[in-house]
Parts: C-alpha cells; structure tokens; sequence
C-alpha cells in the first residue's frame, strides 16, 4: 500500500482499525419476549455502569494529556448519562414496549434530543449533542464497539481510518506509532494533529481499512508512504534498527527544547508553532517553540453549535496564551472557502477560494467580527497577543477591519473591561495583491505573517486540492520567492516584523531559505520545531544569505530545488 | 427597470420579446379526426414551404451581412428539410396513426435523431444536430411562433430575452436598436457580440420578458442601465435629440477608420481586436481595427459536436486571416474552468478558476493541442498568424508548449504542407506567477498579452461572477498596475511586445493610461475601437506618461480612478 507522507518516520506495531460508520447504523430494531425483559434491564444497567467509568476515565487521561479546560466536556457528558431525562426515557420504551436495549437507547435519543432542539436557547439545545454523545458512548458499549477505546490502546499500534473527528485526535496516546488514513488531504485536521504530534502518517490510502485484518503486524513507513503487512523478521529487524537512530536523533533534538534558536553566527529567528487548540500549544511549548505564530480560531467555531460568545472566545484564547505568554499571534475567523460551520449556510459559490471568505465574511457580518475581537482584546491582558487579518487584498479592507477594532476596544472602554491599548494589528500575506503592494500595506500594520500555502495556490492558479494540476503548485518557483522577498524587504523597510506561516516555514530546506531572505519569524506543525531549530544553529547567517541569492536566480522551482539541496 | 450596461447608449424601439422555451415543450400530442387528415396534409405541406422560405431568406441574410463559411450551415438546413427521410416520417405518421401534423414532426424529429446518433460516424452524427434545427423551424412555423424571424425584423425594436444563443446572435439586425437581457453575465457570448456590434444593451434585469408586453414602446438609457416603457411625448423628445448626439458623434468617428492609431505626437499604438468568430472579425474591421490581438478559439469547439478536426480549424482560421491578414494573435484552446464542452465530460472540481483549464487541459491531451496547432500552422500562410498560449503559470508549461508546436511543425514538413516557420509564439500574462516572472518568460516568447479579467481575478483571489465581492475586483488596484507595468518593462528590454486583450484595453481612460505605461497594443472588442482611437489621437505621449506616474503613486483603486478621471 502506498500512500502520501504527512509526517515522515516509522512506526511499527499491531493493526487497530477504526471503522466510523454511525453506530446508530448497527442497531438492530427488535424486541424481546416479556420473560426476558429483566436480563435485558440488567444489561442496559451494567451497560450504564460501563459507560460511566469509560468516560471517567477519558476525564481523567485528557485532563492528564491536555488540560482542565478541554476535560469539562466529558463532566457534562456524565451528567447528562446519569440524567433521569434519557434514562427514564429509555427503561419507558424497554418497560412499555418490550424494546431491546440497544433498540431503547436509540429511541429515546431521538426523543430527547427532538426535545432539546426544540427549545429557544442557546444553551440547552448545545445539551441535544451531549445526549447523542452520551447515547453513542451506551450503544458502544451494547455492541460491543471499540471505537471510543481509542483512549484506552495500551500496546504499540498502527492505527487505520478513514479520517479523525477532533473529538477522537483528542485520544491519540502515545501507544499509536503510526496512522493510515484513506482519506487524502495532508491539510485535514486529522492531519494537523499527526504532525503536531509526531506520528509517522500516511494519507490517501483508499480502502486501507478494509485491505487490513485487525491485529496484523503492520510496517509503516511514512518517509517512503509505504506500509507492510506481516513484514518477514529480517525486515522488521532492518525497520527496528531504523528506529533505533530515530528515537536516538529524537533525543538529541530533545536536548535543543530550552535553545533559543539563532544561527552560529548569532542571527535570533523566532520559531513559533501554528496551532488550533489548547492541546497543539501544549505541544508547541514541549518542542521547544517559544510563541504561537499563527492561531487559527477556526476550530472553536467549528466545534460549536453556535456562534462562539465573546466570553466563550475569551476563555479559549485565555487558557493558550496562558501556556505561551511570550507571543500569540491569533487570526481572526478565517472561515468560507473550504470551512464550513454546521450552524450556519454559506452561499453556494462556484470558486470557493475566490470567494466570500476569511476577512470578507467578518467585514459582512460585523456583529460576529466584533465578538471575536473584543474576545482578542480581553485575552490580551493575559500575554502579548497580537491580531491578526487573514485574506486582505487591499488597504480598503485593512482600514475597515482597523475600524471595527476601534469599535471593540471603545465597547471595552465603556464596559470597563481591561485590554491592551497597544495590541500590535497584523495581515496575513496570503493574496498576490498584498504581497505586491507589501510596501503601502507596511505603513499601516505592525507585522506580516506570509501564508505560503494559499499564496502559492493564488499566485499560480492552482487549487492544489486538485490532483491533475498538483504538480503546478510550487513554493519555489521564482515568482514566489520574489513575492517573500518583496514582503520582507517592505517590512525591514518599515522596521516591522515579517514571519512565514505556512508549510515552507516547517520544511528544514525551505526554512534556511527563508531565513536567508531575511524572514523574521517562522511559525509551523509542533513536531517541526526540533529540526528546523537543530538546522538553524548549525548554519551561519552568511552562508544562508549567499544561499537564498543563489536561489532566486534560479528561473524554475526544479532548479531551485537542485540549488537548495545542494 | 435596472440592469447592467454592457454597451452604452440609447435606444428607441417597440419591445420585441424572444421567448426561448424549446419548441418542442409547446406541441399537443393530439390526433386528428380521419376526415381532417388531407387537410391537416396539407397544413403540413404549406409550413413546410414557409419554413423553406424561411431558411433561405436566412441564408442570403447571413452571406450578405456575414460571409459565405458561416450561410453553409443553412445549405445543410435546405437539405435535410427536403430530405425524405425525414418527411417520409412526418407523413407516414400523419397517414397512419392520424397524428396531428405538430405531433407528427415532433415524433419524426426523435426518431431520425436517434437513427442519426447511433452511427459511429462523425460527419452523420453531426446531421442529427440539423434535423434538430430544421424540425425546430417547422414546429415554429406550425406553432406560430416568431422566434426564428429575429433575423426579419423591419422596424426598430428593443429586444427583450432571457440570453441569445449563438444561432440567434447571427440574425441580429441593424433594426434592433437595444437588447435588455435577464441573464447577469457581462462576459457571455451575447454580451460579447452586442458590444461588438456596438447595440446599447443591459443585462442582468431578471424577469424582464415577463414585465413588458410585446409592441409596447421602450426606451433603454444602456449608459445609465435603465428601462423606460411607454414614456411621455417630452421624455421622448428629450431621448431622440440624444439619440441624435449619439448618431453625430458615431458618424465623426466613422471618418477614423481608415486611420492609424497614434498619438498627437506620433507614438504608434496598435489598436486591435477581440474576436470569436469571423462575423467578429468584420466588425473589428468596419470599425477601424487593422489586427485581430485575440481569437477565442473557443467558439469554434463549442458550436461543434466534436473536437474540430485540423482541417475544419484550418479553414475557420483562414477565412479569418483573409479579412485582417495584417496580424492575427491566435489563442489556443482556452476550455475548462466555466468553459464546457457539449461532447466531453470534464472532471467536477471545486475551484474549476484554479483548475484544469487552458494550457493545462491542451498539455494533458496532446492530440487534441496538436489538430488545433497544425491548423494554426496552416493559417499562417494567409497573413501575419501569430500563436498564443493561455493560462501559462511556469517555464515549464511554456516549454512543453513549445515541444508540441516543434511536433506540429515536423508534421506538416513531412506532409510537404506549407506554413510559416518563423511563425511568432506568445503568451497570456493573466497568472500573477507569469507577470512576476516576465522577464524569465521574455527570454523565451516573441510577445506577452496581459489579459487583464484573470489577472484581476487571481492577483486578488476574487471571482468577480460572486456577486458578495465583486467590489475587490479591481483593475486599478496598485497591484495591477505594477504586474502590467512589470510585464512592460520585461517586454522592453527583451525587445519584445506587450499587449493587453482584457477590458481594460477597451475604456477609453484605461486605454490612457495603458498607453501610457507603454503598452504596445490595445486589443477590444470592435465598437469600442473608434472611441478609443479618437482619444489616442487627441493625446501627447509625455502627458499619458505623466498620467500614469501620476496614477502608478496611488494606494488604493479609488484614488487611481480619480487621479485617472482627472
């Protein structure tokens, strides 16, 4: 099987698959004769007791691996699984209609949660997921599913699916040496999480999880894409002596984690780490990265049933800034495109990425762009937060955005609530037209961030989602380390910051380069941060400036790319 | 009434309204009583001479006001209405199963149509598409409907539709004095063609047909987007000495056509223009044009049903070259994107703008690209032909291009046909990438020619048909005006042209300030020609200089526009 490298490296262990069907799906609706009722009580009972003590446990190990904060959801769901609403609920439909348990749960979850959305409040209808989370977690049980044990994997496993929900990368132990997903874009979220994390994972493997028997020894070979089922031992032994130098090279890069990075020479570069939650900060900080360059607030609203509150924002940003107070750069709702929300209907566009997205949806809907930053400004007394404009095109968009700024810290003001008068206001360069005209916008912001991934796709016209063209997508082609250089040189221009927050920025090679253009910071995946740091204070500033010229004189990226790797 | 202007002016005219249900939608499937079946016959017999009438009235129409290549298709049509085949089956359904005569065509009709496509042979199948259109006009005619007569207009008219197609563009008459259409697109093939013949039209005025009856008394102010209907006697008067304006302005700038561009100063520009077909081409001509700067070749595939065959392009291009033998930029195939093919599936994609369109879609079918190339080729042996490539991103592409036009020349020399070999090769510079990197791609082109709608669209990441954003495409963001100027400046000093084919290049303050950057050739759509060129004449080469230093300093699109209006 081969399939596309996420995060390079190799992992070995037992096949553990993870099949996503709804489990609602998998019920049976029958019922049982009236003698039998009693025993299928005591089942659903100890089915309750179980589910009880799986989600304690799940508390527990997240509040261990991740934080108070993102534990809470599982008190609630023990709440709402001892609540005599949805057990009353199902025993009624066991009791009255001789319902099989599993059959029961099923029933009465769809009452319950009918009830729930039925209501005008905000709060009570986010408890409708709660009950279909809590119902899943019983019918699991009933059937005997081990889906939601994704927690509890307790030998090294090779883990196969088809794609990652949030609520299950949240338990990725450290047990999972190596993923597979069918799936294939290296830009999902299940995605993310691998690489902050840094398990070997491949992607694109259509059906892998029905060409794999659960329990097989598997071989996954993330640098080279492959994986091999039940390897001969002289195989695996070559793979274990390879891991062996990987977890050696891990441990020295391990020792890098308190090293400020800077060259030989003594050139200091901020590398900062790209996250979306609380948990990839964590990370960040554990791989030795000393600030949040690019936050992308997209996850807490994504993960909603609304949308977010200011208090609601405030916590979030609050808890991450928390762990890296030195620097957080938080980007303002980049939404649309690709990314939708379950609580809201975008316009069906015919090019998405052209459309009506990031910044262009905020300045459409003032109201919620003013909830977000007022929920910016307030996490600001807590560190230095920095804010942030994805897809701005032209300074009319910069200076309205700057204007509903002004509106939140006046509401502040009013409210009484503190925040930083002085919090520093940045744009992503992402769109062409910003980064050619770097030098007007410079006047007006505090810092670029370079998106390197959308300028590429812009700058060429390639959606790189679209496999025929893919190979048009090319960081290294001339006319985009031009626009970098141009945003650099406008920066230093100005005497402002210009960081890269894209993929090139985690990419060893490419982040020398950067750095030899005169990149001020780069932000990228957690697990990146070892090497590029390790790269870093091995190479003096001279030798990465005389690089970066040879480059870009190059007149096609193959070349730049033969130059690169010298 | 409010739409969007495509052309300006005014228009005074009855309402005229082209319903374009399909015909067949109209038709009772009845029978006739047996005692009326001679005279239903007979019915049959006298449509069938008017619709004869019809067609050949049509033909001389179109041979006189077009030329003689594109009147063939009504040869085709004489035929196949005579054909026995065909009436054969109208009759014979009449006789025996007592079929009124509409429903007796209309039966006939899908049954030849289904004989004809069953053959796998292209010549046949494409005489399917005539019995389609010959058993259309017997139905009109039985039916009553005016449809087909648009061509036989004899007063002045307001046309209301809700789009035209192609076949219905061609019977466009000097009587229709206004065109308001339902549909939004400033960039479909009916607003192309209104603006060439220069006809005062709006679009985008939903559910206009419905709103005005037929005959009723229309005014359409296109300059200002609007619709008067039954106005008052001074209104009217008012309109007509404006009109008459109109026509005093029209006939002074007639006296320029046989005059070359330049301006007071004798700095030569060309001015050219943008064509799809040879109907075009005339146009370009009457009105002053000495070169066509783009031939969409798109046309010629979309009208077809099947890929052109090297020789059907050969003759298309010909008849084209013979018109303006002076200089004709040949465009290759710009499809995909929101350009489809009624033969071929293309791929579904999510952002087709950043897809598999143009240059990319003619390199992955390389015997598609080598017909269309090997008719070029031959073309360029009746006047100056130049080949161009669209959608160019890298190095790369144009090189593979270029490989597949060596192919097609070593394939005519071992044909021993003839053609030009120092034909000259071009590109479009409409992907920020190409301007950025223009003087790379200098080095190995004769020409550039920015197309300026797509490098909008891309340097700004706007699809400007998105109606949300359509304010963020901006032709005078500052961006723009550095890729054009860029792309100039590479042109220049790699002693090669620039040329810009996208709107721009038809307003007459663009075409200024283009000329001023030093552009070469401006290439429009035909009505536009005169206007422009009289602005060009009357300017100095060191003020448009001037101008467009003047204009290159501003910040945003707003300010360009007022330092531009002066």
């Amino acid at each position: 099987m081969q399939g596309i490298k996420v995060y390079e490296g190799i992992g070995i262990g037992k096949a553990w698959i993870l099949k996503d069907e709804p489990v609602a799906d998998k019920v049976v609706k029958g019922t049982v004769a009236p003698g039998q009722l009693q025993q299928e009580k005591e089942r659903f009972e100890a089915a309750l007791d179980q589910a009880i003590l799986d989600i304690k446990a799940l508390e527990k190990h997240t509040q261990e691996t991740v934080g108070d904060e993102e534990a809470m959801i599982f008190d609630a769901h023990l709440m709402m699984i001892q609540d005599p609403t949805l057990t009353g609920a199902i025993l009624q439909k066991m009791t009255k209609k001789n319902y099989t348990a599993d059959y029961a749960v099923l029933e009465a979850r769809d009452e319950v949660v009918a009830t729930f959305m039925m209501i005008e409040d905000d709060y009570l209808r986010a408890r409708a997921k709660d009950v279909q989370d809590v119902s899943d977690k019983l019918l699991e049980v009933l059937l005997g599913i081990q889906s939601s044990s994704l927690g509890s994997i307790d030998k090294p496993v090779v883990l196969f699916a088809q794609d990652l929900k949030p609520s299950e990368t949240v338990l990725l132990n450290d047990f999972v040496v190596g993923i597979v997903l069918e799936e294939g874009s290296v830009t999902s979220h299940a995605a993310i999480v691998a690489k902050a994390k840094g398990i070997p994972t491949v992607v694109g493997i259509k059906d892998a999880c029905n060409l794999v028997e659960a329990d097989t020894e598997v071989i996954l070979d993330a640098t080279h894409g492959t994986v091999l089922l039940d390897p001969a031992e002289d195989v695996r032994r070559e793979f274990e002596t390879k891991i062996q130098v990987q977890k050696e090279e891990k441990a020295r890069l391990a020792q890098l984690k308190g090293v400020p990075a800077a060259t030989r020479d003594g050139h200091a570069v901020k590398l900062f780490g790209n996250v979306g939650s609380l948990q990839e900060t964590h990370w960040v900080k554990d791989n030795g990265g000393f600030g949040v360059g690019l936050l992308r607030t997209e996850l807490i609203y994504m993960d909603s049933d609304h949308f977010p509150t200011e208090e609601e924002q405030y916590n979030y940003y609050k808890d991450i800034v928390e762990v890296l107070p030195d620097e957080v750069i938080i980007r303002t709702l980049d939404i649309g495109g690709d990314k939708m929300l379950p609580y809201y209907t975008f316009p069906k566009e015919m090019n998405p990425f052209l459309g009506c997205r990031a910044i262009r949806f905020c300045l459409n809907n003032e109201d919620l762009f003013l909830a977000q930053l007022k929920g910016i400004l307030r996490a600001s007394v807590h560190g230095k937060v920095k804010v942030m404009f994805p897809m701005v095109s032209n300074l009319e968009e910069l200076r309205a955005a700057k204007a509903v700024l002004a509106k939140a810290k006046e509401a502040l003001r009013t409210e009484g609530i503190p925040f930083n008068e002085k919090i520093q206001v940045g744009i992503m360069i992402e769109i062409p037209a910003a980064a050619i005209a770097a030098d007007l916008f410079a006047k007006e912001v505090d810092f670029f961030s370079i998106g390197t991934n959308d300028l590429c796709q812009y700058t060429s016209a390639v959606d790189r989602m679209n496999a025929d063209i893919a190979h048009l997508y090319q960081p290294l082609h001339p006319s985009i380390l031009r626009l970098i250089k141009m945003t650099v040189d406008a920066a230093n221009a100005n005497g402002i910051e210009a960081g890269v927050c894209g993929e090139m920025a985690g990419d060893p090679d490419m982040a020398l380069l950067l750095t030899g253009i005169g990149v001020h910071e780069l932000s990228m995946s957690a697990s990146m941060i070892p090497k590029v740091k390790d790269r870093i204070l091995a190479s003096g500033m001279e030798e990465l400036k005389a690089l970066a010229a040879r480059v870009m004189e190059t007149s096609t990226a193959e070349e730049a790319l033969k130059v690169l790797k010298g």
